[in-house]
């Protein structure tokens, strides 16, 4: 195996182990000394890899942004060809919630790359372009749709897509418990059907 | 004055130089020391106030909580008498989220807290508790508006009060500087309108 590979393959191993520490212990523990503990190698080692703390937690979250749009594409890949835009935002939209195991391990991650980013310049500006990045992906996605006659032509884009970015406040509701992923999920379709005209359906004759 | 109230206002300045460490400094930055360094007292006179770090932590968040409750009170009053229900939510949620300095230290504070609570049996007891009540208030507000005509008969009050507690996703988008306050406005009203039946009424006819 080339050096290069098994380098990659280290520093996710090491990233993995990042979020394990995130999702089991909190933020306050994203050390360079505890991901080491927790991958099982010693610092020296993790160092090798990681020459500083920042350094780990910008790989490990863009190493957790990866895996979260591979999931988005395997999710539009089940859609088949030509998905409902409906569907495509259901999926980006569930994807972004804890609301499997996988989900909420990038979830966490990136709540404590927020955190940090408030008092880092450098994450602020990472974490602040991936977010418009996303927001631009959704809001072309609401202009196709008007353009489509999907949803109607009264409605406004830039106002449509920050109320679907903002359905991502479920994330705190979802992991205190104050809300089911059922009753989010019910809540997200609701959202949906109602911005592509269809608030006469009620969300429980949707099969998914 | 009695020593009691004396106490008392002593652990308020304090919470309120956590809650700076917090701002200025982040949730990493949560401890007896440096919130004792921030208030410009001794290690141990902190701790003449506050027995751990864990019981400092809660008197903070039940005092940026009370504080938010005070202003959110303040917003009423200023609605006049037999308010609106959309205008007494609008009021509520604006509180809830980062858009001038004081809110935005209860924010912070409540984030944090959520982070401790993911990992703090007792804390997540009572976040969840606050959480719930809030929910209730809301849901009750949403009942009486549809019993009252003023939402929809064919709204689920379940389903408008999980929408109406998602908003609160705007947080991370302001401190990200992703959306600007008025954009959040603007959508916050949007929600409120179509809520209220008034869809029609674009947001930028409304005065506040």
């Amino acid at each position: 195996m080339p050096k290069q590979v098994d380098h990659h393959e280290r520093r996710e191993t090491i990233a993995r182990a990042l979020w394990r520490v995130v999702e089991q212990r909190g933020v306050g523990h994203l050390t360079m000394r505890e991901a080491a503990k927790e991958a099982g190698i010693s610092l020296g080692q993790l160092q090798h890899y990681f020459a500083s703390r920042e350094a780990m937690l910008s790989f490990a979250m863009d190493f957790a942004s990866e895996q979260a749009s591979l999931r988005v594409g395997q999710g539009l890949q089940e859609l088949g060809e030509g998905p409902h835009p409906r569907d495509v935002l259901r999926v980006m939209l569930t994807e972004m919630l804890p609301l499997h195991a996988d989900a909420r391990a990038t979830s966490r991650m990136s709540a404590a790359f927020v955190l940090e980013a408030l008092h880092n310049e450098n994450f602020h500006a990472r974490t602040r372009d991936g977010m418009l990045q996303g927001r631009a992906m959704v809001e072309q996605l609401v202009r196709q749709a008007i353009a489509d006659g999907q949803i109607g032509p009264d409605r406004d884009p830039v106002v449509e897509t920050d109320l679907l970015l903002a359905l991502t406040g479920f994330t705190t509701l979802l992991e205190l418990d104050v809300v089911k992923p059922r009753d989010v999920l019910t809540a997200v379709d609701q959202h949906l059907d109602r911005l592509f005209g269809g608030s006469d359906t009620p969300a429980g004759d949707r099969t998914r």
